[in-house]
């Protein structure tokens, strides 16, 4: 059965959302294959097969799983013989643990930084929905937000410091080898290579040689999307 | 073999250092016993064996192991067969992404709102010594820092949101059943029940069940140690 995954396609065929590359990492973590399908973040209709309408979205036979985190925690009770993204019950745990934290501490502080680029990679109708959106949250203008980040970038770098830490003991935050809650940081940096060339790392920072690592994993999955050109 | 474990003890008898706490935790999770030894901050000498100047330190005949983390490290590989605190590669890299953020993020909020009542709770040498370290630290009183714990309080539950969060999907941290990375973020409460009648928690607060149900572990063992009176 072929595996499906409906994730946000942009201009020039450009993948950049965070969560499908959580998605992404996941499957190949698992050595699992996918028919990689592009949305619009304005086409609600190509997706309203899920009765929700975010993706990423995962197709298995008859099984629509919908939320990346709801998705790997799919992936790993199908495939459980494959690589493990979590490690058993307590990895599971933590894993969402991570999830939670980087979704409600990190992404509302990323999000402001980069926003003007993202709307510069996608089609007109999706950048309108993205602006609006993201303006109404901060109630600024994204060019205001984008105008303050060579300041804000420092608080942001400061949050980062506890995952810092943390790798100067170990190479990957899941501990000698990558597993999910490293796809789910990285995912956030990702997501800024392939929008915007605002440079979020300070390329001394342990996690700029991290983020190396993480481009190169499975056989330099994440590094073949092309990074934003100048 | 019997264990010792050398940890903080105040006036009364009190046990209230949030590190031991972690290690007494870890030892009734593995089903061990250990004959606990009280030692004062500012008694250096007590614990030189060890070659370092803080508890809590366990002594397992010729081996001796200092700082909380590497205590349970060192209690998973040596009683592998006993109940995991980490559960394997993953959960072990996760538990010290947890014990990093815990100790770099939420410690430092902690430490101003209750360290004026820690040192009504030990000798007079380490009062003075906790004193001057922490009002160095934070070039204030610890009177003029406790006079802004009712509205402090509010950046620290917030710092919480994600542990918060995390526990509306799941009753601990590590998953279905606590494990260490509870018993990291439990030695903050511990500590500030011992100590002090501030309470951390809206009583409403998700975390303030979970910190109930931390309390009932392994037969009430962070129960029986009395908390702050009037």
């Amino acid at each position: 059965m072929t595996l499906i995954l409906y994730e946000l396609g942009g201009l020039d065929g450009r993948r950049y959302s965070q969560f499908s590359w959580r998605t992404r990492l996941a499957l190949a973590h698992k050595g699992l294959a996918a028919d990689v399908r592009p949305v619009a973040v304005s086409d609600k209709q190509a997706i309203a097969f899920s009765g929700q309408d975010k993706v990423p979205i995962l197709v298995d036979g008859d099984t629509v799983v919908s939320d990346s985190w709801a998705i790997a925690a799919y992936l790993e009770q199908a495939w459980p013989d494959r690589p493990s993204l979590f490690g058993g019950p307590i990895g599971t745990g933590l894993s969402r643990f991570v999830n939670t934290y980087v979704d409600r501490s990190l992404v509302p502080q990323l999000v402001p930084l980069v926003m003007v680029d993202v709307v510069a990679c996608v089609g007109p109708e999706d950048a309108g929905h993205l602006r609006g959106q993201i303006e109404g949250l901060f109630r600024r203008s994204l060019e205001e937000l984008a105008a303050a980040r060579d300041t804000d970038i420092l608080g942001f770098r400061k949050l980062l410091d506890p995952f810092r830490a943390t790798l100067r003991g170990q190479p990957f935050l899941c501990g000698a080898q990558p597993a999910y809650a490293d796809y789910i940081l990285f995912s956030l940096f990702q997501w800024a290579r392939i929008v915007s060339r605002f440079e979020l790392l300070d390329p001394a920072d342990r996690l700029a040689a991290w983020r190396e690592a993480m481009l190169d994993l499975h056989g330099g999955l994440a590094r073949r999307e092309p990074a934003r050109a100048a």
